[in-house]
């Protein structure tokens, strides 16, 4: 099914997508803008880095994740902002230390210079570091069951390290210049270095809300609906790299083919790149099978991650 | 009291102080070189990097500081390994980003090249990242009840955020060459740099032993006692600054003053900083007070702490 073709399958009765999402991302915004250290007290130079890495910028894709798979555990708002800023804190710290010159070099970001640019490299790095750290703290001080918290920085850690993120960026930064990088190896890649987070974003969303209602079959389900979305999501983002402008973007466009960095555009072609996403789409809805109306906003945001052009 | 006037006060029956810190020191590369991710995995390099950056190394104050602190809450030896583990790589991923030319641009530590003179940049940094992740994932998956294990993350993030380690780092880069920086303003700054890790480091080895045990006033003692180790080490560490060559301490001597940095020696001169460092060390002697035998190693360690030669 293309994405043209899309029939958004909001329940009758429900808020429809679009509002829904951009009053979930005007809440992150709201939540953020509360809860990041604030801007006048010491350290004055890293609170403001901290905060210009996270508030007014991006799609929010990994929040509005949490927020949906709260809805499959009746989670409550308040625990989910917690679990929404931790991956969003990670996301941000991420894209900082991955835009500073030792590693890709960028200097546009969401339509802004980015941190080490608009601050400086030291200042960059050290507010990636204490983001993370916060990413960390804003689990720790919520006001869960210690299991459940426990199982959020779990989650979280797990998609950090070195099995995760941080390894899947070592995979992407040892991979540049080399054109002979398989399929199999692109997928793990991209597996670590984005889908990983992802992937946490959906579980720590369920895992926010009543612990009876995530059972083992549920939580593999999000596990299955989190894997594909988060491949599809990368396969995406390759070929907007290719089809779209640096002011669509928000980001340097055409980068990828620029460090001749492997992708799946290059390695598959535009054209089977797109019949892909849509097959790993069709593989997240299916996941979601069981789930019923509870599992609404997580189609939607299938939807919304395969066919958005930005 | 002076440093050569002390009397180890080890309890009749144990093992004297050095060995025990020799066979604990010994457990801790042992375990960190079971628990880091294996070399031989991908991503190779980013792993050799992160065990480069931990194993064989430095004089674990850290783990030290969390073993001896177990004691006086009867913890098991498994769950100190990861407090321990978790201390210690948030320690040692500091120093490679703080080793990294956009901060110190050091090229040695602990008589080796830094980590990003070994690898390259861009490794030292994901090194440093991923390193940061594991602490929190090692503590997620130890065995301790929950509420524990959160307590222990709880506090890692805290010592590790912009409140603490991450802070510090950011007040001593902008209090570079200002030489008008108070007394208060640099114990401030050391308070959060080195002294919030290394009072998380005593409390985490409390809390990673019998809850019940750890009363609020016994906490409250080893938070005392955290603190002054904390900054007397510190103050000892810019008089050997001074004082020691780059050979004794395995790291580039002078070079606060080469840097311009503000130190206690530029601020008290040697002999008012030593004697002030003796002076938080009976702080922090004086805060064990009412924890009798159990607090033996950690009397012992304030000793180590203040009176060592590199």
């Amino acid at each position: 099914m293309s994405c043209a073709a899309v029939v958004t399958t909001t329940n009758a009765g429900t808020e429809p997508f679009d509002a829904w999402a951009a009053a979930r991302a005007a809440r992150v915004e709201e939540a953020a803008q509360q809860m990041l250290p604030v801007p006048g007290a010491v350290p004055e130079r890293l609170h403001q880095a901290m905060r210009y890495a996270v508030l007014d910028g991006g799609k929010r894709v990994r929040p509005l994740l949490v927020y949906a798979a709260g809805e499959v555990t009746g989670a409550e708002d308040e625990a989910l902002d917690r679990a929404a800023l931790a991956v969003e804190y990670v996301h941000a710290y991420s894209l900082v230390h991955d835009d500073m010159p030792c590693m890709d070099n960028d200097v546009l970001r969401r339509g802004k210079p980015t941190v080490h640019v608009a601050f400086d490299e030291a200042t960059a790095m050290l507010a990636g570091d204490a983001l993370q750290a916060e990413a960390f703290k804003i689990l720790a001080e919520g006001h869960l069951p210690a299991p459940q918290t426990a199982s959020l920085m779990r989650e979280l850690a797990h998609a950090s390290g070195t099995g995760g993120m941080c390894g899947g960026q070592a995979l992407d930064l040892f991979a540049v210049g080399n054109r002979n990088l398989s399929l199999a190896e692109l997928e793990r890649m991209h597996r670590m270095k984005t889908g990983a987070l992802l992937k946490a974003s959906v579980l720590m969303g369920a895992l926010s809300g009543q612990a009876p209602l995530l059972t083992e079959s549920t939580r593999e389900a999000l596990g299955r609906y989190g894997e594909a979305v988060g491949l599809a999501f990368q396969v995406v983002d390759d070929i907007l790299d290719v089809e779209s402008s640096s002011v669509e973007l928000g980001k340097t466009a055409g980068k990828d083919a620029a460090q001749g960095k492997p992708t799946y555009v290059s390695l598959l072609g535009v054209e089977a790149a797109r019949a892909w996403s849509l097959r790993l789409r069709a593989q997240a809805l299916e996941a979601l099978n069981g789930l019923g109306g509870r599992a609404a906003r997580l189609r939607e945001m299938a939807d919304f991650m395969v066919c958005r052009t930005h």
